[in-house]
């Protein structure tokens, strides 16, 4: 059964659309009258507004539901995200997702890495669609807004062009990627670098949960796609498996530029450059009583003058570096530590800059403990996502959306700070991503927060840049993938 | 039944004894003669040697049985020791003590907090028993002669006195405290604590593991105590449960001193004062890709600063200060830590030295923290033991000891930079330590290691010198408790 709303013969007009909808609401019993992306005027595209109250519901249902985080404050909405990827609480909102999505008229497809779209049929079917996509995992204390607004504005864009009965040329449809965050399983982006190319399925499948699980087991991705149902049976590719047309993703800033320049949006051009990397230290476990200074070999005070150096020396060069996770064993009050295991995340717009600290680092490091008796250590990278430049077009659709929708002509461009699934995207089709502030640029942590007025305009600028795209594609006859915007 | 090797009216002999012996071993079939200790003459006692086989055998078998550690060389012998206190290898290795000391002809009780005490009997019962005592409990990533050996040591004396027949003037026993590292349940030298009235029962009980086990929940000491069955009927006091006439105790130095002056015993005096803290650092999680520096409040890189400000501090200052356990929360590649927790470990002969440390280290903490944007802390003093010194009784018949054994007159005289159970003793009757060198001095470590003729040593020392203390103790009419050594 098609969707009911895609007449099988669709009404059209030449008439302009505005002068249309007063008669069709005086004609209520009337057959419902569907309008064409391509023939809505500029004027009517641009008054197009999603509902704040319907995103605002979404968004705060999923964060009580589904994996309700760390309270701070005494609002019944002042609660994280604790949703890890592939949890019980992940499979929870994938369903609720997968739900809605269908009572909205989708079909809805799982890949192989779990990776779910929901596609909102448009006027031709052979072509691939357009996505809104993002992520509704989380941080083990996350906020409910990163990647869960962004999935949230794709599910109101379906309802806005269901209730203004708006057919699109190709397809529209919103994804929710697999494993975004690389919070429980290592690999940031994941699900979108596996569709990608960019990561091996097989290797994914392999790789293993970053803490035991109660039974003292570390779980694989492959065995938790099964266990919570979402190992799909359709290829996690962009040829073989869904295409796409173009990626337009909504997300907070999680950084403080927006929210201090008090801006309600930002179009953002780019994502930096960045590399992960594992840093192992070896010493010596020895009594913290019975051995002097001279004759110990600590771990622990080795990598803390790592953390240390690393924040030094990544200011001097001007790049970001960040040590987010640090292990010391055996973990005993008298005991001075034997090993570490730490993790460094280094960002810059410029690849290079990235490359160049970490080679920098690596030497200091290697100077630093030749110097140690007895400090022994490895630095291996784990992750690479080399700076990204979206597509001019879908650049282009968010800022004339951005700009129809604020009113306002200095819509700022961005570059982002932190890697998304937009970065895979770009790697096959035109992919453009739209900022909105958090407060005070907080985000990984419980209290992220982006106010329900943000949340719509971002939205509103989302389900814009989609049927500007939609024109432009229907125009120019583009109809799908492996676009290379990035050289 | 009376032991077996107690006639009810034992054959005595004022015939010098040396002279004896091979009359006895001529005619094995006759009945055996029993020697009092004081009647033993100097030569006789300073003869005495354990069975270095026998002491050998009983370590590698509790360390291979009873929570095998991590391996580190190619020998069977090569593997550490992981037995946390009340666990399933802590009961087991329990379990062993009671069997083996039961076939030894003891009388074995358990107090309230689990301290097993195997008492075997001497001429005169009403009077206190002299212990030897220490540990079966290990570290998390331990090794196989902390602790062990000093309970070993004492089993081993038993059979020394079983096998020459000798009859001491009072009981004498081996006790195997509980908890003595703290690791499991953060409280160091518990069972002896509580015995001795250092800590208090209830609060013990009440007392949560560090870690969660498999279940998620942390369990309490009394729960563990009940569940391995080691939860005994007889007050922990040194007045209303199992008293004490003396302590003796041998460990392994878990330093270097020994070891690189090529010492084979050492004659232990006091034990140096030392201060646990707990310190807790709030910052601020935010993405490690989106948050500029000036914006961002790391409580890992604080946290990092503090453990190379507490060795900067402590080497000016010539105390010893340690960062043993570092935990930070969320523990996420691409994001900054809110939270950390960390433990500080502070030690010097003088009470002083680590009060002013302590009090020096947290005004410097206040400073920096008010110098960081959205740092805070708290630092709150969890454990503390002052400095002891040791009876000077006690201490005469170790040196004599260790003077008659090795047949050297410069037996190093040393303070313990490790706490043990004897501090707990010394409150309440005549205690004094022998320690042994370990390789290198590590110890806490897999790789701790102790040579087979220094554990002979230790243990000759530690049989002669409860002998010469019972010699001591029925000459001066000193039967038991409540000596005041330290002031």
């Amino acid at each position: 059964m098609p969707a009911p709303i895609i007449s099988a013969c669709p009404v059209r007009t030449r008439f302009g659309v505005l002068s249309i909808r007063p008669f069709i609401r005086f004609f209520s019993h009337t057959p419902v009258h569907h309008l064409r992306s391509t023939e809505l005027t500029p004027d009517y595209l641009s008054s197009l507004r999603s509902n704040p109250d319907r995103i605002w519901t979404d968004i705060h249902t999923s964060a009580s539901k589904f994996g309700p985080g760390r309270r701070w404050g005494q609002d019944p909405t002042h609660t994280g995200l604790t949703r890890l990827t592939l949890t019980d609480h992940d499979k929870a909102a994938r369903d609720w997702f997968v739900e809605t999505t269908k009572s909205l008229h989708c079909d809805v497809k799982v890949d192989a890495i779990g990776n779910t779209f929901a596609i909102r049929p448009g006027l031709n079917n052979d072509v691939p669609a357009t996505f809104v996509g993002s992520h509704l995992d989380s941080q083990p204390l996350g906020g409910r807004f990163d990647g869960v607004l962004g999935v949230c504005a794709g599910i109101e864009m379906l309802r806005v062009l269901n209730d203004n009965h708006i057919e699109t040329e190709g397809p529209v449809g919103v994804v929710n990627w697999t494993n975004e965050e690389g919070a429980r399983f290592p690999v940031s982006m994941m699900g979108s670098g596996v569709w990608a190319g960019a990561q091996d399925l097989q290797s994914i499948y392999k790789l293993k949960e970053v803490n035991a699980g109660t039974n003292g087991q570390r779980r694989t991705v492959k065995e938790e796609l099964e266990r919570i149902g979402y190992l799909g049976n359709i290829p996690a590719s962009p040829i073989e498996g869904v295409r796409m047309a173009g990626h337009f993703e909504l997300h907070i800033e999680q950084g403080p530029k927006l929210d201090s320049e008090k801006k309600s949006v930002g179009v953002v051009e780019g994502v930096q450059s960045y590399q992960w990397y594992e840093i192992r230290v070896w010493g010596q476990a020895s009594h913290a009583g019975a051995t002097e200074f001279k004759y110990r070999a600590d771990a622990l005070l080795f990598a803390s003058g790592i953390v240390v150096k690393a924040r030094e020396m990544a200011e001097k060069a001007g790049v970001l570096a960040t040590v987010g996770i640090l292990r010391a064993e055996p973990g005993s009050v008298n005991t001075t530590p034997d090993s570490v295991y730490m993790t460094l995340d280094i960002r810059h717009r410029d690849n290079e800059m990235v490359a160049t600290f970490a080679a920098d680092f690596q030497g200091w490091l290697k100077q630093a403990a030749g110097r140690e008796g007895g400090i022994t250590f490895e630095m291996s990278k784990t992750f690479e996502s080399r700076a990204t430049k979206f597509d001019e077009v879908a650049i282009a659709c968010v800022r004339d959306s951005a700009g129809a929708v604020t009113g306002k002509h200095d819509v700022p461009s961005m570059t982002s700070g932190a890697g998304h699934d937009s970065v895979n995207t770009s790697k096959h089709c035109p992919t453009a991503m739209v900022f909105v502030p958090c407060r005070k640029g907080v985000s990984h942590h419980p209290e992220e927060w982006c106010e329900k007025e943000h949340c719509a305009v971002g939205t509103d600028v989302i389900v814009q840049s989609v049927l500007r795209f939609d024109q432009w594609r229907h125009k120019e006859g583009h109809f799908g993938g492996s676009l290379d915007s990035n050289g």
